[in-house]
């Protein structure tokens, strides 16, 4: 069942239900003009990633500023986008269930779609499912810059994955797949340019072997929001998957960061018991703030911490002045973006303290 | 939108597309007639927390087996239970919004309804919101019996917010809402039952310091999966609020714990990349299995384990054997059942091996 919009367009913040996904649309537009300025003189282009976003609304705002398609890492995730009307879609992830495939494939009719691999069984599958389609399916070889996660190693692998995709009938050579995962969270600029340098490098290497074997690559994809710039000014990556920019959290504004963002994504929450001196409990536990990268922050309330969430409660601190009372409604600044919009089934666009609009979150839940 | 079922009854479990929610459907029921063996010959009934389950489903199947009725800890939830046919729904929590009030008293029509608070002013809405809606609106008053989170003292505090609820037309005292979240994660059984020693000791005052002045409690409620056997042997506790025990958690089968619960709850992961030796990538990440209380661990497979989790992604390191292929499926026992249930639109019902069933989780989101 989905849940009912928690807002109408006209009422004022603080009459909005909660737990509520609230979108500051001034922040947010700032942060996708911030992005356009920053990349549009840059070899890169933007293909944003929407299992940050969940949303095709999003998509085409970003699209609009310049961006030429949109990542997702699952089938359902590229589903939503293509039936929300995004025309260019790259699964930046494996996909080895037949199932998922066919599903994949059938939305060739109305969108340009692309995958990744990192194994010749998964390129054989992938190849079964296009020649059963009567398609020529694009695939992308993912490599491994650093992160140690998924992905043929730099190289002679990646030529080899990409000669057995270049000589089927069925599949297309769509370029290299090259993302530093966990280089995004390292807080210095210095240890993520490190990162980042050696992952450039392993991809230039990897790019030119390519070349020397007559393949070329269409997309160099990977990225970002705490690396982009520097995968935007390598001269080899040619699109940068940047999500979490559009919304900020507080795991990345922990990072020291240029260009800056600014939070545009908060959750509100409801002062549901007040019993003591310096405590209050907020409606808002780890359900609908998840805190796989820590516990939220409170948005411009000095002297409140949000110090811990079960199921339906968040547990808030006065640690400097009086806490809120019962009823009071407070921002607070998600850990970790992706996972809590996954959480909701609308934003609600608030600019100057009223309710403009509400988007649906198509994506929401879509695993698989 | 919802998310399409990943699988159809009649599939093998293997056919299933992942990530799913599967339940194995003997050890689910062979829970369900565990806890109602256990509580018959106490003076205790099983009031079953759907906040764990998020269905009518599930909640008319405890029913069938004696429960009295559901806890949930939101209005949306009550709604989504009243809507699928559950006769009598207690929100065992405080609710503070005039148009969550509103909707709650609304399902009156179809379900007995009931709610807790905390404070004076939270009474004096529910107050406003029954005499608008033309009912009495009956109401628990929530000690804090250890857990520090909500609940007013017990003992004086507690009868005099119980007077004024009996004092007003409008609304009925219901009875004391006592329970102890922390105490349930306690490892030991030693210690578990020293926290409900005192939580019980509290509670048993409170009602006869009510008692003293008139005001008998219909409801004593609380207790959870680790602790219900004390409360429900109590002579003081007439309800148990127990949710996990249907399903089990890793966290729960860290407890040592009587009477043993079988895990019935898996999601079921499929390996997207195998890269090198000893390791393999799971399609199933933090957000098909939150680790608010730690990783999933995987299900009869010695020598994986799951390692590490990212959005989308689950590492799983073989150490002692080889690790599994690419596309192998695995079931994985998740950290915490309540926000893991609560990511999924479905529970894969499967016995023998085979899918016998779907069923949908209509509160998934709920959390308004």
């Amino acid at each position: 069942m989905l849940q009912r919009p928690p807002a109408e367009p006209g009422m004022r913040e603080e009459e909005v239900d909660t737990p509520a996904l609230i979108l500051d649309l001034d922040a947010f537009e700032a942060n996708l003009d911030a992005m356009a300025a920053f990349l549009a003189p840059t070899g890169a282009k933007l293909r944003a990633h929407a299992k940050t976003h969940k949303s095709p609304v999003v998509a085409l705002q970003q699209m609009r500023r310049g961006a030429v398609g949109q990542c997702v890492q699952k089938v359902a995730e590229a589903e939503a986008l293509a039936w929300g009307g995004v025309p260019d879609i790259l699964v930046s992830n494996e996909v080895v269930s037949p199932r998922k495939l066919a599903r994949l494939l059938a939305l060739s009719a109305i969108s340009k779609v692309a995958l990744c691999a990192d194994d010749a069984a998964g390129v054989a599958l992938i190849e079964q499912a296009a020649e059963a389609a009567g398609q020529r399916a694009t695939v992308l070889v993912e490599i491994d810059v650093g992160a140690g996660r998924c992905g043929v190693a730099p190289g002679p692998e990646a030529v080899a994955l990409a000669s057995r995709i270049a000589a089927s009938p069925h599949l297309i050579f769509g370029g290299l797949q090259a993302y530093h995962g966990s280089a995004q969270h390292i807080r210095s600029p210095e240890g993520r340019a490190a990162a980042i340098e050696a992952a450039i490098g392993h991809t230039r290497r990897s790019v030119e072997q390519l070349r020397q074997q007559g393949l070329a690559c269409a997309i160099v994809g990977g990225a970002g929001t705490g690396t982009f710039p520097h995968e935007a000014a390598s001269g080899v990556y040619n699109e940068v998957q940047a999500g979490s920019y559009a919304f900020m959290d507080a795991d990345y504004a922990a990072n020291e960061q240029a260009p800056p963002f600014r939070h545009a994504l908060f959750v509100l929450a409801q002062v549901m018991s007040a019993p003591r001196q310096g405590f209050a409990v907020l409606d808002a536990g780890h359900k609908a703030a998840p805190t796989d990268s820590g516990f939220p922050k409170v948005w411009q309330r000095p002297g409140l911490r949000y110090a811990g969430a079960s199921d339906e409660h968040g547990n808030l601190l006065a640690e400097d002045g009086p806490a809120p009372k019962l009823g009071e409604k407070l921002r607070l600044v998600p850990g970790h973006c992706d996972p809590t919009i996954d959480r909701y089934d609308w934003f609600v666009g608030v600019r100057n303290g009223r309710v403009e609009c509400l988007w649906p979150i198509t994506a929401r839940g879509a695993m698989q």
